[in-house]
């Protein structure tokens, strides 16, 4: 009888590894009240499991390795959690900083880099034991440290990110992870402030507060230094309250324009990518918060601050016009197209729920719970440089 | 004892799952004349299993599913297979045709559809069950059936396809699958031979083999109908005779420009994205077949048609010189970069082997065996548009 149930019970573990699983549509929904995150698969449009005890998650993101087996979360509070998306389990976390602000995974995947605001500096682990590998003060001025924001991962195994105090911009090649070689880029302008990377991992653009007007730095050509682009497209005196400062993560590339959302202003920007002049200022009705491509660039879907968090605006990104208006609910605050840009998944935080829209009629799909979603993260981000 | 040996033989089972396999870093190669394909890992550079039995595979390509779960191969002979890159298995086989040129999976993943020369047309089926879904006979003129080609997924959950001898380029609408809405544009140009998509899934364009020149079909505007660009591309007085068919698909985007090899020329053309024209044609040292973009557009990875079949040249795609030339083995036949372009795969049929280069470097770092390979297909395709 003993023996018997013994069998009986490893037929059962066999039964709940029967159906393996892969994981090109996995995806990870930040819980940010509940310090949680779920695994969620977007083709069956369902929640796989719950992963508990992530710390603080008021400004999370989150990378993939490689083989998109794992999920690398970025807390608040300086928390890497690493979760296992085939296995349900947070497999190993550290808190390594006091106050971070996110961070990105190096081109061969083996190394995670933190931005951190306390102490200022950015901090490189491994990816597969998060052991660390090095450390990066963000030093300027007279042994000062700075704020680093607009941390990302570029091409030639690099991470490129800014100091917000200092107002430089560095480049960190890893070809040697225990000699990082740092190339700073000084006198960028005042307050970068978020950043952002082109799809190909080319040009690194920093949204600078203190003085409007963005710092580029073309990848290919270090050597002539950091530009100054758009300089009017902040007037001060137009500004209104800035409810939540932009990220520039929320910015998009379609076609030949890049799309940008105005500083305190109810404005999309429409930048030309050769020139790096303004197209057009398309008025929206709010201040946008992202701005994203489906990923065939046809359309542009921007969600707004509070009190117009509640919209969704999709533009016409042929006819550069505004198009459809949806109501998904309450505090619209993310989110995630799928790969090839059929669906597209929002985290709506006060109704507690993530809809699912297809892009082409612009029908509702479902509606799954979450507890105050905001972020959402497919898996196919690990193949994409900058995400 | 026997219990026992039941117990343990469950608790090898329980071992062999032991190691769940995540999916984003697989990959297919295909052996030619074994009439088999390789499934390999691309972090650990390993050959995971060996799938035979696929039929006549020289003219083979892959797609993936959405879930990157499944591998869809298709062969010359009108063979379609399915191979589970979880279990190692060939999951299913039909022959659908008599003689068939690719395939392609449609944006919501739910259905495959494949190319036939014979009998001409193209064929839909089931991408779970493999079961047929429809038909479309490639009709035209007094009831005569073309062969097609240049067969892509587009955005729209849309199919578009080429016909060699009726000179037409076909839209297939598949949001009822079971009445496909066909669309048909006529007098496109003499003998479409191939085509592409460009990544953000807006153009269609046909090489015209009996004319020269290319159709152009911007999706976004099908009403403006097909337009012809490119038209003195091969001017027939120079033409060396033409070894090897250059595959559209062997052309590539990056940046402002569309990268393709010249047909029986030894020249690479650099052709403006926006305005369609010429900009540069860059003489190299062979005639081209593939011509394939590095994922961050900076390097342009070049292989030839028999007799330099041997060599691999790089071009800088900012300068739009040549840079370094490698040299693989015999028969350089396909190349497969990761997906965030760190290193590429080189299949190189006559010395058995396959070739992995760092792409910054351009170091080996490793081969691996493969009987005759001919094609190397990653995962990571399953989130791209037209591939």
């Amino acid at each position: 009888m003993y023996k018997s149930l013994i069998v009986l019970g490893l037929l059962f573990a066999i039964t709940a590894y029967a159906e393996p699983r892969a994981t090109g549509d996995l995806g990870l929904v930040i819980e940010r009240e509940s310090h949680s995150a779920l695994i969620i698969n977007t083709t069956q449009h369902r929640q796989l499991a719950k992963i508990e005890d992530l710390g603080d998650l008021s400004h999370a993101s989150v990378v993939f390795s490689r083989d998109q087996r794992y999920a690398y979360v970025f807390g608040r509070d300086g928390g890497l959690s690493k979760i296992d998306l085939l296995e349900d389990e947070l497999s190993a976390r550290i808190v390594q900083a006091g106050n971070s602000i996110g961070g990105a995974i190096s081109q061969d995947g083996k190394f995670i880099a933190v931005s951190n605001y306390t102490p200022g500096g950015v901090k490189i682990f491994s990816a597969d034991t998060l052991e660390a590998i090095a450390d990066i003060p963000a030093s300027y001025g007279n042994n000062q440290l700075s704020k680093v924001v607009g941390l990302v991962d570029a091409p030639g195994q690099r991470f490129v990110f800014s100091l917000f105090d200092a107002g430089e911009i560095w480049q960190v090649d890893l070809h040697n992870p225990q000699q990082p070689q740092i190339t700073k880029f000084t006198n960028i302008g005042k307050q970068p402030y978020d950043a952002l990377i082109t799809p190909d991992g080319r040009y690194y653009i920093a949204g600078l507060f203190g003085e409007g007007g963005m710092a580029l730095l073309d990848l290919w050509h270090p050597e002539a230094g950091v530009k100054r682009i758009l300089p009017d497209y902040i007037k001060p005196d137009e500004k209104l309250p800035v409810y939540k400062m932009p990220h520039l993560e929320g910015w998009t590339v379609a076609g030949d324009y890049v799309f940008a959302p105005a500083i305190g202003k109810h404005e999309v920007l429409v930048i030309d990518k050769r020139s790096w002049q303004l197209v057009k200022a398309i008025p929206v009705p709010g201040q946008p918060v992202f701005v994203m491509a489906r990923p065939d660039g046809h359309q542009i879907w921007v969600n707004f601050a509070f009190p117009d968090n509640s919209l969704v605006q999709l533009i016409n990104a042929d006819s550069l016009q505004l198009s459809s208006v949806l109501h998904p609910g309450k505090a619209v605050l993310h989110m995630e197209f799928t790969p090839r840009g059929e669906q597209v998944w929002v985290a709506v935080r006060d109704d507690n729920q993530l809809v699912v829209y297809d892009t082409d009629s612009l029908k509702e799909i479902t509606r799954l719970p979450a507890d105050k979603p905001n972020g959402i993260f497919f898996s196919a981000r690990a193949h994409k440089i900058g995400l």
